[in-house]
């Protein structure tokens, strides 16, 4: 399964083609075993899964991908059908297997598996069918790539971060989930298509748990460096905050939307983990909203709970949390949320 | 259905925040008409459709991107889904409607509705339920965006592509088939396994009927520069024409593998139209094998008909075609596929 | 001058190669002439107009670069050691030319020309030794590019770009100066390289007058959507009023320090003017600090001033200006700059 | 040197503003040192060394970038004029010094320290000027970086890349000369520029020695999958020996004529060196013609020699040399060039 059925007709008799293509030069020595390409391993070959791949192949992330799925022929299809673009891309060796030793060394391992969100079912509610699936998962990527990056995008993702890092047995800082960069990205996109500018030029952050109880920032959100709400109040413009509050909430309502038309969230979700990946992997230590080891910030205590907040990510996974300010009702709404987490982990035997 | 749900409510009071945030200088004036971004339409967001579009996107191939399909949740639910990743890339515009003048002023059409094929039809077979589709879409392109090139992706691709050129009344030039684009990049990708290569050293055509009848043009191939017949042949390497045919025929049952494993084909065909795009709109000028018309090549006369050809792209469309060599056999061979062709349209009504 | 010499050699007696090696196909139309390619001229092939044309080359913003130089063999030299690379690059048509007709057509024109600043000459000096180049260049630009944006890079920028506008006759928002982009970027880098963050996370801005006059926004600068000022005021984190201004001195001194180490700048002006030409031919809407018409914003009156301030930049030029928060101590600054630049320009005579 | 003057002035009187800034999060443990990122070393910052390290920044290929040469002023000019476009790109790490140590854990090492070559000066005379230096440069590059590749670039390349080898002590898969990776370029682009086609569809090869001496290999060029030299044939188009080596001759002249135009060549190395590392470090497998160790290649013997030949790059350098088709004139002036060669090492002392 690792490789596309090899046109080994070509030189027939057992000939080795290659061999007589090309010769090796003299001196040569192998190269270092500490010299290793960029490789990532995608479990999960769904929509969510296949967007991703497919969207770190096109923008030539990694030198090497591994997929993983337990159904072998979807598996295969998916890996031949990115294979065969390999004359209109760099090259990436790609491989995918039923068995997690395809991920052996890899740098990243990306989890989307899981059974899909139906609609209207609450991130919540899939955690039972999930935990089941990261106990054959993170301990088997773990034996097979125990210096990689975890990066859980599975729903509900801050319970199964935490499941993730609990079951990997590794530091914090190499356990992060996808979280709330998504839904910071539709905040984004919803402020900068009104405002009708670029929205990398919007600053603005949904954290908290990815779901219907995330928190909006409010205080935080810059367009092009003019803060928003005190530029709202300089100029005299009334707001209420109940306006807000609809925003926040067409931005959790984004998801079930998109699902209810198309089926599944396929596509933002892609683009969002190929972006978080391009951060850890070049060492970017740029800021995103996603979800780490949250004890201890903004007085979340009473355990250990992962939550969306704003990290500075790099080579080394989760680099800090940024000190961004949170007006007290928000921080008490992030409290709750984690406080809500801890109460349904509390219920879940991991069998460790 | 233009937009995403416009962020309104954050100025209430029928208040224009934009003008609020942004002043105009004095002494502008509106840009020409005549400088227009670039534009890609995209008929068909199913798999292939949305494999294509979320490729060019990626690729940032276009500035506006404009997706047309007859079902109009499925078709916002992709044109949001796209939308929402914009905080993670440049700018596109991204709209979408059931209605073709979402297409206006489009420079560059690719059509990709059409019934799915199911694994094991031919594609001839998928012809009748197309033809009555591209009567609809066809002249409504060619209405709203008469200046645009149409790529034709719909199989049977070659008929089509012949059936939108009709319809549309363009000139020849300005009518591209995806063709055997995809297939020759699947032949470059299985030698460029074999011998351990970057398939981008591989030259190698398939050309022709896209599908059962296409032809491998194997006195074309090189590696590195090196003509793989030639190099085998001083090397006294021994091998036999049926060995050739079967890697042949590994290209031909590929795309109906990948059907039967995962239900249908989408990456490999989304990054072949999207190399296609850039050297359409980027004026590459490179060799493409697509379905041009290709009345008055090797020998090819009787009527007017698309098939695969190695043409050279540009803004202009199809520039010309390559003189390559070609065996009496293989010449023969696209004959008789074109003979075929023929047939079939003759059969057609295309109503007008 | 405008091509390399051609290869004319290969077939002799006169036979036309290509025609030989590629056939038109039938019932072909040449392309609308609307649809043209997008096409940079640069003017002047000293260090930055160089480092300008090479980084626009290596980030695909164009497909057709024309350069421009009063000095032949300079301009041919630059012109091949650019087309030498065609076979590392995507194909982009390169010409160059002392007659200003290889301008035409242009997009965009990118004017570098004038002479370069000594180590500790203030930009002001420049002055008198550019306006005569420029009585040359722009109505040329403006006759060849009648539809083009003028995008000014030569010192000192703010008066030279209001010349241009008068020279060119152009509407305000089709001409502009690369201001204080560069000085932003210094700022950002500064900051970023202190808290060891990517500079993309950090906002600042740095308008006004590019050179010793220019003004830091201190009150809009944010990292990761976090505002610097008021962090440290409810960390009470004790800052002085004077430390900030050594950073922002830092900055100006930054661009001498620079041309006394190396003998003049180059890289990182190429990389400014680079993003300009991105935003604008790319429609991306951006916010960029660059030197616009002035008039009306912050209390600046008096006459037709071009200065630095944020503005948002598109397809059409110049869409708006933000509406930036300052004290009143940094509106008053630069309305002092406004004043001072008034004064020199008073003194001018532009000979129309 | 290692950084520009830090922003430390931001938080006086010794505070940390970063780490109030961001917090780490518990439970956290440093990343493994096997997980580095991707470094290379420019040793050099002339016109050549500074074209390739910006065209590796421009292009992403490294996350860390480190500059050596002995003028310490020119050396911290060209650093921070590249970290002041932090804004602008990717974030790289960027340091420089005088002290070899800077290179350390470096992934590639590229040389291009050396004296420039004059116009009209044959590239073997600048040899005596450069053995010296290497002494210097090489065994530093081994000790601090002794798992890395060289890309030798400076001239004569192919004796200075076998003297880097040999004071290197690396084994010769590891030590690859820029060779006729360029001239090859050139060859391309004045074949594509003729045929109005994309040079990225010409296949030609300039192998052996890189300068006057360097061979064309007719018979391998072909356009598109078309070999030129058979199209010839078949087409009937005469065509004569004589007018083949103009073409070759022109490719030869090229460097010298921009030398003489513009006084040094920059750019196109910029882009050729550029090529050459992204296939090193990304695992391209790709074919290049760069020179390598050639004894036992085309019947050279007679000692170790360096030469161009077609050759199979990835992580691990050299992978192996293409058995492309040569004339038996071609071979003999290959083994001719290296006989040459030899003559000049065999005249060497390399003090080891």
């Amino acid at each position: 399964m690792h490789k596309a059925p090899s046109a080994s007709s070509l030189g027939p008799g057992g000939l080795d083609l290659t061999q007589a293509f090309f010769k090796p030069i003299q001196n040569t020595a192998p190269p270092s075993p500490t010299k290793r390409h960029t490789k990532i391993a995608v479990v999960g070959v769904g929509n969510v899964g296949m967007a991703i791949a497919q969207t770190i192949l096109t923008q030539d992330l990694a030198d090497e991908l591994a997929l993983i799925d337990a159904k072998p022929d979807k598996l295969r299809g998916e890996m031949l059908d990115l294979q065969h673009a390999a004359a209109f891309l760099p090259r990436t060796k790609i491989s995918a297997s039923v068995d997690y030793s395809v991920a052996a060394g890899s740098d990243l391992c990306i989890v989307t598996a899981g059974a899909r969100q139906i609609a209207g079912e609450s991130r919540l509610n899939l955690l039972q069918r999930n935990v089941a699936l990261f106990r054959i998962i993170v301990p088997a990527l773990a034996r097979h790539a125990p210096d990689s990056m975890l990066l859980i995008v599975s729903n509900p993702v801050d319970v199964l971060t935490y499941v993730a890092w609990k079951l990997s047995g590794f530091p914090s800082n190499r356990v992060v989930g996808a979280g709330t960069n998504l839904d910071s990205s539709r905040f984004r996109f919803l402020i900068a298509d009104h405002l009708d500018v670029n929205a990398q030029d919007v600053q603005a952050y949904i954290v908290g748990e990815h779901g219907d109880s995330s928190v909006a920032l409010w205080s935080s959100i810059s367009v092009g460096g003019v803060p928003i709400l005190s530029f709202l109040e300089k100029q005299q413009i009334a707001y209420e905050k109940e306006t807000l509050e609809k925003i926040h909430k067409e931005v959790v309502d984004c998801a079930y939307e998109v699902i209810s038309l198309k089926g599944y969230t396929s596509w933002a979700i892609g683009y969002s983990v190929a972006s978080l990946a391009r951060t850890l992997l070049r060492d970017q230590r740029r800021i995103h909203p996603v979800s780490v080891l949250a004890r201890g910030f903004f007085g979340i205590e009473g355990g250990d709970v992962f939550l969306s907040l704003p990290a500075q990510l790099g080579r080394g996974g989760v680099m800090g949390v940024t000190n961004v300010h949170m007006t007290d009702e928000e921080a008490e709404r992030l409290r709750g949320s984690a406080r809500a987490i801890l109460e349904v982990q509390g219920q879940l035997d991991l069998g460790i």
